[in-house]
């Protein structure tokens, strides 16, 4: 077994190793772009599929982001999956943004080899002890990992499906108002798919009601997340757009709640740890102007990636009502999945 | 006074005359297009602004269908708003594409006149004996115009704004099981703003949750058309798209009601009076496949512009969810009002 | 071997038996959607990959046509590849919509057992006596079938490559003039990638300046179809648009040539034979209206679909400048193909 | 007369004061996105149209851009035309955003007070001593505003038109091979057609072979900035996306030219002034892979919006083919003024 990340051998002068899995595919890339400047971890290890091994990452990405690819990560190698190696290597941290049906075989080794796993696939999300993270939503579940054995042995956090992401961040808040329904329609863009995933001739100038399974892991992923028994109706819908996932959304309340006190309690939403490097000061912003927050402000340039925008706010009878918006490949995927390390570092090894 | 539209003059071997009005714009183009071989209706006077008179509509309109402009109305002269001249060609109906602060200093005058006018303008569809029309859901309201007169004196039968066309086509077969929560969120496309309308900077590559005053209207004309007191909670979005507005509806109904009931009931949908030139057989067609409707099948080149499609019916606790699509430049716009003054001739003056 | 398709066997009141392979495809749609009720062919028999031998075409067809799938085609059979039974159904003309790796095996065999094939392959484009027939360009390669042993063998005829198909068009009547030399730059569609093709996520709000292989394409079939000695020269680009396929041109020719002589040249372009059921009677119109032709034009649902649109015709210098707009699914595929069955049979069989 | 800036009056501790008109326009507001926190030039008076005057730039301008627009300047209130005020708030710079018609009733005004103007506009551009400075290519003229007076007299720089400024960066440095013949074609975003600009309906889903205006800059501008007699040959077209304009270019030279030796020239091209905060080190990059440059790399979040892309270079015949890739509003507008002022500063103030 791997020495797990433990506070008592962290040396706060050398940045935490890491892996990544899954590194050439669309939110793959999000991570390398993420990760390959980041301030705590350092990325020591690439892994993609086997017919990449020994390649340098350059030339097998079919890089898909706006940005041009940063020059330092062109000639990493391309390296296998091999638990030796990796402890040789002193990896502690794995991010996965592997497949369903590669995470699948992968992760349970990770985790038993002692690794600390961050995933984007959804294997595990539905596991007993495993959370679903979003640090502004549920800090409270990060303990579960002890459920799994830390510090004794490896663990796994994976965070939440892309559109879940920024309905769960904008819930949260106002949990404390009693839940009792929630109806949203999504209008979610083509980086959700992965790549190839979507074909363009299914979505240029086109606008598809349907997204297999989304509906689903919405449904089952805002119960984990928030711990409530609310059966949210979902319409997941996709619309021809790169970037960003917009919702609207209709709520009831038990209590009586006046717009301002929603106002209120999104502006003082926070992500429960201080100074994470993933974290915005303000994770939620609300827009009062009526057009916004529009989906090309998900842009993934922006360096507010990982902030939910909220919205229209309104009130029809017992009915509140609003949009928001989450950038699905930053907050929605990797930028999610690396804050949820971070607010593991914070709480368990340098507090 | 105008002799106004009456049976007794009405001579099956030849059309009847109409005027358009507002014939250069968006939905203007597309009344041309319906209009210009129609096969009830004669075209015989096109009005634009005053600029335009005495031009050629083909040099004069900025064409924005994706049809060739047809030859046969390129030379079509432009013709002044001049009540004496209409009454001298024979015009007794007319339709009305003008913008709405115009409507409501022209319509009335043409009422007055003694014409048979059919609206797509909003000005008139909020007041007294003036229906909304749309002869899938209330032909009932139809005689309303008795109320306004007719057959003494001219009258004016508006239709619905178009993403209130969509959900009352689907809704009224469903009236039935007692309609008792509606939750509706567009996705609407580009053309629905007229011509300029939306700026490109504004829409392509991008999501805007905000139609100025359209959640209004659908809220205000739903009940109207619809005869029911349900204040229903829209959610009205633009998507970067051409034609058609796909819509997500999450209903609840006084009764308990199996999807079976629902898909039977808009197969016998019917528009309440056979034969007309412009209600296709099947009103309201449901898709069964997953993924459909499709925005790209409301295309404007599609025969079926005037079908109003519904997808993916499901249940959920006590409410039903589906999709529906509306072409709606079409059945949503200029159709909408050929298709009123086509059952207001086949209930008053030719059945 | 099967009986060639002769003019003595030839019976005006029966429709010529076709089998379809490849129907599957994104060009294999188009070919189903104009045969399903062509003048002339009976679609006998739908031919796709082997694991959908015995299903429904409906069930196994992944429908990207903007138009709603015929009702009639939806339960026809899904067939094997088998000489024997194409012979006892009837079969004479076969359409190949097949990949090109997969027509390279199955094509020899169906000209070797007499069929009249007519591909949208680029396998045999390049062959000897193997014609890329544009019936307005090079009708006098048709008789090369002759060289391919027709009217004792089978034989096939090949259609152009979609950019190609455009350029060759509006360049064909140009000619007499003596082309000296093209520059040409395309705006291409993402239907011209078929289907999944193009991933959503590299072309949403993208433009891509390279389709692989298509300026190779373009060079070589251009002089062939032409029969002239000019290497033109061409940059493919892809726009995030559906259908349609637009280029920018200069020329410049040995003679001195007006610009009356070339739009002059356009309207007197004809498909050199009379009353083919899929040549329209102008086979090229020229927009003088300085912003035609417009992608949108090219519309799947336009009736005109077999059109090729010039504009912008100027003159600079010794160079001529124009534009050009292709339906690249239509008349640069499925319909080119259909055309040159129809123009193989009125000049050999129904004169 | 205000006082000129001249080097004898500068004090490197302060920043250089700086007026902007036309602030509240899609090209304005990329200048106050780059100005508001300009390490040399401290914006300190907005102007927009009278009727904004005294209000908040917050709630007069319609932002379109993705990035959320700076805090620091919604509070910025929107001043008038005055000279006076101007001169007492020591403003020495005057960036100009106008449209066209208003440019050229103020601009005037402001040369002759004694402002350094930068514009944007295209009123001067032909205008004798008034040079069109891109620094890569034209520097040299820099020293026209010696003949416009200066240092005694204000003076007026412009900056070329977007498409222009692509094609003469990517020609500048192949001047020395003698430039004989250059065909483009452009790719252009709607963004080059400020706002509302260009309306929705007429380019969603659509391809535009016409810029009005547009060809005719880029044949005189070419010629003045490189100061060659080449009459280039353009089509200048729209594409759907929102920012980035692509170009595909062939170019005769007079040597002959390997492709390495025009690499290279790119590679050493420089603004050739060192160390200007908005020219990067590498005003060219030559992307060797074959799909790019992309028109999504031009997105205005990337820091290198004033790098101008090229690729795709080949060699066919005589002639020398590629492409290049501009940001339109930042390199081709705003930016390009920017860095003009720079020059200037860097040149005549600073050096």
């Amino acid at each position: 077994m791997s020495k797990v990340l433990r506070k008592e051998e962290f040396r706060r002068d050398k940045k935490i190793k890491a892996a990544l899995f899954g590194a050439t595919g669309a939110v793959g890339q999000v991570f390398m772009w993420m990760l390959h400047d980041h301030p705590w971890f350092e990325l020591t290890r690439v892994v993609a599929s086997e017919s990449r091994e020994g390649k340098d990452y350059g030339s097998e990405v079919h890089w898909i982001l706006p940005q041009e690819i940063p020059e330092e990560i062109l000639s990493l190698e391309i390296a296998s999956f091999n638990i030796e190696e990796m402890r040789e290597q002193g990896i502690q941290i794995v991010f996965s943004a592997l497949p369903n049906h590669i995470a699948e075989k992968i992760e349970p080794q990770l985790i038993e080899a002692g690794f600390a796993v961050f995933s984007n696939a959804s294997h595990y999300r539905y596991s007993e002890h495993v959370p679903i993270l979003i640090p502004e939503a549920n800090m409270d579940q990060l303990n579960w990992i002890e459920k799994q054995g830390y510090p004794e042995k490896g663990f796994i956090i994976t965070n939440a499906n892309c559109s879940t992401t920024g309905l769960a961040v904008a819930m949260a808040p106002l949990r404390k108002f009693g839940i009792k329904d929630v109806i949203v329609s999504t209008y979610q863009s083509v980086s959700g798919a992965g790549h190839p995933g979507l074909s363009a001739l299914d979505i240029t100038g086109n606008v598809v009601p349907f997204i297999g399974g989304e509906e689903e892991k919405m449904r089952k992923e805002f119960k984990k997340i928030l711990s409530v028994d609310v059966d949210i109706h979902p319409f997941c819908v996709r619309v021809p757009v790169m970037f960003g996932h917009l919702e609207t959304v209709w709520v009831e309340f038990e209590q009586d709640v006046e717009l301002g006190d929603i106002i209120k309690a999104w502006a003082e939403c926070s992500s429960g740890v201080d100074h994470l490097p993933s974290t915005p000061a303000k994770p939620i912003i609300y827009e009062d102007q009526n057009d916004l927050p529009q989906i090309k402000m998900a842009f993934y340039g922006d360096p507010e990636g990982m902030v939910v925008y909220t919205g229209r706010l309104k009130r029809q009878g017992n009915r509140i009502g609003f949009s928001l918006l989450v950038n699905n490949v930053v907050k929605g995927a990797a930028g999610g999945s690396i804050q949820n390390a971070e607010a593991f570092v914070a709480k368990y090894i340098d507090k």
